[in-house]
């Protein structure tokens, strides 16, 4: 896992992939999975939509720390396990056999299995709306593994693999900031 | 462009594909690409980050109502055209050759030539982070079209077509929400 230029960091999170987001309350790692997703500035800045109805919001909402763990089709049946029972019950990685690493800033875990990871602080939770607003504090990109597509879930049961890329640098080099 | 049960509404989001966001500030209709959307709940809600910036933005503060349009692969040099240019500089459905269609709730046309439009009201502007909150009113899809393959901006002026899909319904049951 390489670290990622921070400036590059949106670009994880921009196309809408399925994530898996880790958090530690200081005894256990938890994870949970969040479609719910959005890039609020290039920073950078990222919204989620979440609250007490996940066990995890407890400890993110404690630490202001977590982890976004980017997975890749491989991982769709921990993504959909992931999502489908509670830390309260059980320790999710133990349960998916899946490898926390330490992280640099937080103590919220990054995840060897997946493609990226973006360490991230709490700044700001608009409780009306359930938003958790996070900054990132650093990246990285596991630039060797075969396997890059990400999933998008549809929420309905189903998900949509990444397919073919379309290349339109050129016509947009006026907006990409700089660094991207 | 057949009415879709507003139930169903946030799955046209939930991917995170691109989408086409039209304005009608009483005089104009306006479009802008915003890529940087979220699912907030089932009902349909929904936020999207733009400001000032965004010529749209005024229209759109000052009507409180959009459309979300989503388009697909087939569209995505008038994507990449209408992020580029100015609602202040040119009518950008004229450019473009983009069809408006009359919606029912809101003055902002639906867009023909996308496979699903929402209608939204403005329910909440969250000026400290350039988040406005949109109110899906109605929905619809075109079914009849064969290009339904929606594209995912990455940032970097690449963009991800939809690939696969997978099911997993079974396993999802018991947390997709009536309706869907």
């Amino acid at each position: 896992m390489k670290r990622l230029p921070l400036s590059k960091a949106f670009t994880l999170i921009e196309p809408g992939p399925v994530t898996l987001i880790t958090t530690n309350d200081g005894e256990r790692n938890n994870i949970m999975t969040i479609t719910w997703t959005m890039v609020m500035d290039f920073s950078p800045t990222f919204a989620i939509t979440t609250g007490s109805w996940n066990h995890s919001y407890a400890a993110l909402n404690k630490t202001k720390e977590c982890v976004i763990a980017i997975p890749t089709v491989d991982l769709i049946d921990t993504v959909v396990g992931v999502g489908m029972c509670s830390g309260a019950d059980v320790d999710k990685f133990d349960r998916f056999g899946i490898t926390p690493l330490k992280a640099r800033h937080v103590a919220a875990p990054l995840i060897k299995e997946c493609v990226a990871n973006i360490e991230c602080k709490v700044i700001d939770i608009i409780g009306k709306h359930n938003i958790v607003v996070l900054k990132g504090l650093a990246a990285y990109r596991d630039d060797s593994r075969k396997e890059k597509r990400t999933i998008h879930a549809v929420g309905d049961g189903t998900f949509i693999v990444d397919g073919r890329k379309i290349d339109r640098r050129k016509m947009m080099r006026a907006k990409i900031p700089a660094g991207v």
